[in-house]
């Protein structure tokens, strides 16, 4: 008893000494050790810690099972950039990984090469290809690439329309030679949901919620690190101040319109269509 | 772009250049620099990042109207306690505050001296009685005591009972001597709600959820800084490890249990019973 504000932070860490799991007592003493710092550090009020309660209250009740507000703070918060740099330390030449985001959706249906994954988003067409090589350059069959992405006119993932058939998600296999293609269409950019606390906190830093286009891709290959990263879309306004602060130069890929006439896949488009290609390297396990 | 562990969090601060709240930048710079630290110190692994995000959100969805989850969480961390030490640098001399606490309810009422404020609380009958002073000893007059507890025989405060009638809730004035006096029950220690999120934590940490028994009071007097603090029960098993870190030494009175006879309020009690005493002393506004 008797703790004053120099001695309360290790009362409360002694008490941990019953505490069976030793990385837990590794996390949480580093925890209250940052949050007791901090409060010192800004002498925090009173009613700032009560402002501090109601948002991370309102940021609770915020989520759903289609909305993560929590996910939403760490990523504008760059929490979680930083979490996918710590455990994604790749050796140089293998792809740079970064944020997963909110809006993946287990069970995406594989597809066959060259398929046509729009269902009813709307934007250009865009043909996306490459290859899956290992860091010695030997290609990757057999590995299935996820691919999520906004349509190209509203900038929606389907989960975020209500009622929406689901669009622009599939399992794509790459070929005996590691290659891959799909026609999608091209993704715009779009703002972070606005309408919560997180929204509330980046209007008060003067931050804009926008995330410059781009196209998800979750990779795995018998024998190899998962690899989870996007495709951004060159010349987009916003690469360089990214809402979740997730681009790299190396992601950023130059999305080519191309006018009527052969497309990659074989087929003859009566329509300007748009090419992009990308070769993935993945780090073995 | 191209943020990795070491420039993310400058990148993450400098997306505030726009903010015009010079005191909300204080605070988020303080807070992100802390947080990604916390996350580089323990290189959080994904799988306790999305553990994080799942009891944060858990802990959000628990609050309601008369339940704060959050506020349980700052308290069993110390960061309550620390917040009060920071917020209160009395004077030696003046009572030292403690924890307000999640049961505090707006609007108790006026009672007279000496006042049977039991409502339906079970427990020992308990004379509480004192002065209210100023750091030079003159009594401060008119004060008001917001008094509020548990019962003596659960544990609980009124409202964590569905449908009970309050009890143990009054606001007591001082006379012209500064003196007050009220009849209530003696407190028990109980434990903090431990069904939600913050149980299971302190559950891992092997720690209890025991409060030492208390008497919350709040006083105001005009002209006088707000006093919020506990009278705890010496002798509570649990003054050393109080599950929030609330007691100091000077606020732990001894509740004397007294033969059946004449009463401190001039009434006669037909059983035995408690009475403790208590002289607070206020700093100047």
């Amino acid at each position: 008893m008797n703790f004053d504000e120099r001695t309360l932070t290790d009362a409360v860490l002694a008490r941990m000494d019953g505490c069976e799991d030793a990385r837990f007592v590794t996390i949480m003493t580093s925890l209250v050790r940052h949050l007791h710092d901090f409060v010192r550090e800004v002498e925090l009020t009173e009613a700032e810690w009560m402002e501090g309660i109601r948002f991370l209250t309102a940021t609770g009740q915020k989520c759903d099972d289609k909305r993560q507000e929590f996910i939403l703070l760490s990523d504008t918060l760059g929490v979680s950039m930083l979490v996918d740099a710590i455990n994604h330390r790749f050796a140089k030449g293998v792809t740079e990984t970064t944020v997963f985001g909110p809006f993946f959706v287990e069970g995406a249906p594989h597809v066959a090469q060259w398929a046509d994954i729009r269902g009813g988003a709307k934007g250009a067409p865009c043909f996306v290809s490459g290859t899956v090589r290992d860091i010695d350059g030997a290609p990757v069959a057999d590995a299935v690439i996820d691919v999520w992405q906004s349509d190209g006119e509203e900038g929606f993932y389907d989960v975020q329309k209500p009622g929406a058939e689901p669009y622009c998600r599939a399992k794509i296999h790459t070929d005996a030679s590691g290659r891959f293609g799909f026609l999608t269409v091209k993704p715009i950019s779009y703002p972070v949901p606005t309408d919560g606390p997180v929204g509330g906190m980046l209007l008060t830093m003067g931050r804009h919620p926008y995330r410059p286009a781009h196209i998800h891709t979750m990779i795995q290959g018998e024998g190899f690190a998962p690899l989870t990263t996007h495709l951004f879309v060159a010349g987009d306004k916003y690469l360089d101040s990214d809402a979740v602060f997730g681009v790299k130069d190396s992601l950023v890929v130059d999305f080519v319109t191309n006018p009527a006439g052969r497309a990659p896949d074989g087929s003859t488009m009566n329509e300007p269509f748009v090419t992009a290609t990308y070769d993935f390297v993945l780090a073995r396990a």
